[in-house]
């Protein structure tokens, strides 16, 4: 029995994902559907990727993921199948699943879907989601191998997240996720932040750094890691994205002796 | 391992979803359940039939189908199990599913639940969903057959959807849907729509028909052929239904020679 | 293939969610994993225990239920795997789960999870959700027997969900939930509402009891016995919260001879 992960912008509840459900079911009635998220940001190529990179590394080997966030559908834009930590994904070639690649992974190997046989009989301009990427995953699900799929490729879009950079008095960096909490996470890895460090985001000093929420009374500013292994900043027990009236996108800086 | 999806307009999280999920599973602790949606809007029949016409017949055979919008729970309306294409649907006798039968298809085959059995032991007054329609489903999953749930029955209630017209100058029909992407969705079927056709939402010309979104650049507002086989109007990378201030009754207009 | 069911309060499509997901199936990739909900209240333990009292019971024996609603994470609050009624509750020890068992109930038998070889390698100081408690409801699955996880414990947070009380004219309580429908939802228990008793809202008298929504006409406002078997107020066709401005907290009394 395959896991089957489902990530898209389509909206919870959309009929869009159930058809997908649908077609994918179509293929392999077995396969153990796993909703990850239906309500990313439309068509925001880079929360696509902060979601895979803040995910996929806790699947299991033998893991498909199909990835439907797809700006260019209905243009000339391939499907990719990528083999990848011995996990797969299933994605348009948009570049949204490069940065799940680290440095020391192996190589990620790379298929153009397009075999005929592995797709609904009606291929429509407009839903590539239902009726190529869904039956291609019940198709792996059920033992085709992604060469089977089509011809490996060489070449395909990259995207580069933005990155926090070193200064001379700490790091800096930006919120690129606010979560449902509203805690504001960072693109600031922790080997950046010293204990005790002083953070300022977008220019307000707001709090130093601890090691958890519980070292704070409620309604407390707090930046700590979290649990992505990046810099967040919190309200215990309350919304920081709130509280400060902030979101992604803003400023933000780490001053070892603040 | 059966399939059964689950379609309601219990709002996503839901207590009664997940109650549903427990009266199912206590009869068939192996059903493959797949979330369709839980948020149509609230006992809106129309919204249903849209849902169902638009995801069903992408699922296999032996799918068995939990659809609860329910305006009449505790008044004497039936609870009907429907043979459909070789799919199941569990439905309150209220003809949302009525649209989804084509004139191809052979004539569904119309149960009435009513069989003690095959029920929780104590009935609400409110919550047939739990009590009657998610143990049927249960047991229908371990081979129950339809006709051990209650006696065939010959009349149902119907729901007609709204239909397009022929004009002596092109198609006149409405916007049904708005999707998740803002996207305007119309009953006007694709053979009513000819190439380079113009298209008059509201009153207001919006657009020549398209083949896909690929076809103008972003924030364009084009119409084109949906992965529904209707026309509908979108705004390339953008939301039809913000820009456009529009939503499901507005009529449309599609002009041969615009 | 067990069924474990996941209910927190970390948002609809969150990345937490997903990645809880992923350490389960990387520990039983056959779990049945049932969404129940992941929109309560951010860290509202009264909403979480309202919640697991009209759910669970609707469970079948060998269910194993994992509750994540957290105020508490980073502090040094134990994880708690609770032997509840044949099934396995996996939750922090912030009590919102003590308010399911019921007075006729066996004792529930619990244990705190701390064996190291159940979890995984690195936990953060922020996420147990991910790094305990999905691990260890994997190990459960496959078959890891509560004891295992670590030792028995005699004593946990208790909760007291605020009772209705009988007064010398009916009695009195309070709304306890408003649900998606807008339906007002009370902690008096059906025993104490007699039939054509009469109610108030917040002082408001707003009607008398009937048996179920089909008894009035839409819009009428009415008070039944919901499916929980407690007293709500409901709109027919309509929202109550939205008509009478009212919610969670709001007390509500029932008078015999009104």
């Amino acid at each position: 029995m395959a896991i089957v992960t489902l990530t898209t912008d389509f909206g919870d509840g959309s009929s869009y994902v159930a058809a997908m459900k649908g077609a994918l079911l179509a293929v392999d009635g077995h396969a153990n559907i796993i909703d990850l998220s239906h309500r990313l940001p439309p068509q925001d190529l880079l929360a696509a990727a902060y979601f895979l990179s803040d995910t996929l590394y806790c699947f299991p080997a033998g893991t498909i993921h199909v990835v439907v966030v797809d700006p260019g559908v209905g243009t000339e834009r391939a499907i990719l199948c990528v083999q990848w930590n011995d996990q797969i994904v299933l994605v348009p070639d948009n570049g949204c699943w490069t940065p799940i690649v680290r440095q020391n992974d192996a190589p990620p190997v790379v298929f153009r879907v397009e075999d005929q046989r592995y797709r609904r009989a009606n291929v429509s301009a407009t839903f590539h989601g239902r009726d190529i990427i869904a039956p291609a995953a019940g198709h792996l699900a059920i033992g085709v191998r992604p060469d089977q799929l089509g011809p490996r490729v060489s070449g395909w879009v990259r995207m580069m997240l933005p990155e926090a950079s070193v200064t001379n008095w700490g790091a800096a960096g930006q919120v690129v996720i606010a979560d449902p909490f509203g805690n504001l996470i960072t693109n600031i890895p922790a080997e950046l932040v010293s204990a005790g460090a002083a953070v300022t985001v977008g220019g307000q000093r707001v709090s130093r750094v601890v090691r958890t929420y519980g070292d704070a009374e409620p309604e407390t500013i707090v930046a700590l890691i979290g649990s992505s292994g990046r810099l967040e900043i919190a309200v215990v027990n309350g919304s920081a994205a709130v509280r400060l009236g902030l979101g992604v996108g803003t400023p933000v800086a780490v001053r070892r002796n603040g």
